[in-house]
């Protein structure tokens, strides 16, 4: 029942291993390649954007989890590897060739990720000279190193782990985000890398994360952008020893929640490294004909402008709360049936509750604040 | 064949008369009643905003439309008549009375128009006060005291006045507009109203309005919110003497030519006059399926921060372009299709090319860019 968070990141559960380089992608110097590594087989499950535009990693990473499995992902950070062409595919395919060959793995085991800017040739060679030492260095403690890694814009590092029991065996699910905003600057992207060593069929766990994404990083929200590059993946390698899940019931329920609360730690984390946010809010939209309903007019709320200025401004506005409801145009949403409260405005932690007086469904939808600091940091970079 | 851009306003026309007067709504003591009216009964059409959350004005004139005909127009700013409840539609009903009864016309015939705060109490009784002065002081001249006073955060100005031929007769459209930015701060509205001297039918009438709407003020996005209060009027009252228009044809195409000049100059004159706009933005669509499929991409272009921050500093960034190209998830809105151009950007008047190479079809959207000032004006609004 009770899940438990405790320190640590993805290579808290059992034989996870992780480390960063700085290949130097990132001119800083900074860490900006990282490896996730199970020592065992594990299966794997992910979630990808749907934007159309779609970066080559994706597009790899896509097809080499079409068996369900995967073992290591490799992530950088400083080039999003997107609307780069021929070579963009092959150099994704090619940074898996190579981690698996290192690793003595096939490269279909291999996912690969991106983050930065788009539209700038992959610095493949760089990752070619820093991947044995990528290897080499791969650590029990090297998850926090990877958490940082995959860091562009965001301020701060996202990890969180927690444990549950299963049947009497202690099972470990790790976490670690990037994203300020859902998206960062030039569509610089919100990524999520989890692990576990829960033993869990292919199918389950891709219902799993399939539902948790749903309730987390599919309800946030800062400007309203779908990134080129967003992609969630979950590496479940079974050495915790519980028994199989292989259907739904109590063990599944109990691995969703525990799965649910990572990925909505890691959304709140990233809502609240939004570029120049300054205040997290919550909409909870109540009484709606359906979830989908509720979610979609929360989100309508949260991508507002003028709400989210508004509530920069310390000012509640149901007005435009009122406005951004109705700007779906659905016919029932309208003056007779709305009711809107508001938490107080003058805090760090809002809540803009509307009921819609239509149903009995809910969604809760986070989003942060519009203020000039958003302004400044979308155009300064290049 | 040609258009010709003269002067005036909504009283060019032959018949027309307007007025406007400060009632006191606005504590600014500006103006903020105006009166726009034809001294012969007219056909009249109309859009409203697809917003489901309808301003009370707007429910009545709707009503009041049913037959087709409007001699009178009153607008007043400074209070939306927005969220009022019972009283709010009783205000908007006794309004259009009380200028009937002074105009010695049938209630159904005038048209209410409001903008401003929403779910403030309308202050009727300033109306009532003013109604007889506003009425008094109508004149052939008062075609810009009008455009004033629907103003509220507009800082310029907005009219425009073209004559054509047809027929051998000359027929004037007059027209005058608010709004900055599609919307204003705290949903403060997009209006516009045009008038006519042309003959033309009531079904005719409908039409070449909702045309012209649609390649103009459907197609200006500042921060992609639609208000409660939005409306196009237009009236015609036959006094050109032309052949009635009661069938597509060449007379037809003409008088639609001119009126989407008419709506599309006053909306880019909203764009220009964005809050805190300091560019001027036309996203060209190309090569798409249909010519909804290009406006919808147009409009998730115009709407993304993203792009808009880049236009502000100089950036001409096509990864944000292609990612909010594809956000729509629109699957071969993707790397091999897109081509991406802009004009130079350091300019005012920037554009942005984007072929999907999908199909035939082309739209133009507009917008403005996203400064410091949108945050500081719409953060500042109580």
């Amino acid at each position: 029942m009770s899940i438990k968070v405790i320190k640590g990141g993805v290579t808290q559960p059992k034989r996870f291993l992780a480390n960063a380089v700085a290949s130097g992608i990132k001119r800083s110097g900074k860490l900006d390649l990282a490896l996730i590594y199970s020592e065992t087989p594990a299966v794997s499950a992910a979630v990808f954007t749907k934007n159309s535009v779609k970066a080559a990693p994706l597009l790899v990473s896509q097809k080499h989890l079409l068996n369900h499995k995967a073992q290591a992902i490799v992530v950088n950070s400083g080039n999003a590897n997107c609307f780069t062409g021929r070579f963009g595919m092959i150099y994704a395919e090619r940074t898996t060739e190579l981690i698996g060959k290192l690793l003595r793995i096939p490269k279909q085991d291999v996912i690969v990720s991106s983050t930065g800017i788009i539209g700038k040739p992959l610095p493949y060679v760089k990752i070619l000279n820093a991947a044995h030492a990528l290897v080499q260095g791969l650590s029990k403690t090297g998850a926090t190193k990877a958490a940082t890694a995959i860091m562009t814009t965001d301020t701060k590092l996202k990890e969180i782990t927690v444990q549950v029991n299963l049947g009497g065996k202690k099972i470990i699910i790790g976490g670690c985000a990037k994203g300020s905003g859902m998206i960062a600057p030039n569509m610089a992207t919100m990524l999520a890398f989890i692990t576990t060593d829960a033993a869990i069929s292919a199918k389950m766990l891709k219902q799993a994360l399939q539902k948790a994404t749903e309730l987390s990083f599919n309800r946030i929200t800062v400007d309203g952008c779908i990134s080129t590059n967003d992609m969630a993946v979950i590496m479940a390698n079974g050495q915790a020893q519980n028994e199989p899940i292989t259907h739904p019931g109590k063990s599944f329920d109990i691995f969703c929640n525990a799965l649910n609360l990572v990925c909505l730690d890691l959304a709140k984390k990233i809502v609240l490294d939004g570029e120049g946010a300054t205040k997290f809010i919550e909409v909870i939209v109540s009484e709606a004909r359906s979830e989908k309903q509720a979610k979609n007019i929360g989100l309508a709320i949260a991508n507002s402008p003028l709400v989210k200025t508004a509530a920069y401004g310390n000012n509640p506005n149901w007005g435009r709360v009122a406005a951004a409801a109705g700007s779906l145009g659905i016919r029932k949403v309208c003056e007779e049936n709305l009711k809107i409260k508001f938490s107080p405005f003058d805090k760090k932690h809002i809540k803009i509750m509307v009921d819609l007086n239509l149903g009995q469904h809910q969604a809760t939808v986070y989003t942060s604040d519009l203020s000039y600091e958003y302004v400044r940091i979308n155009v300064a970079y290049t």
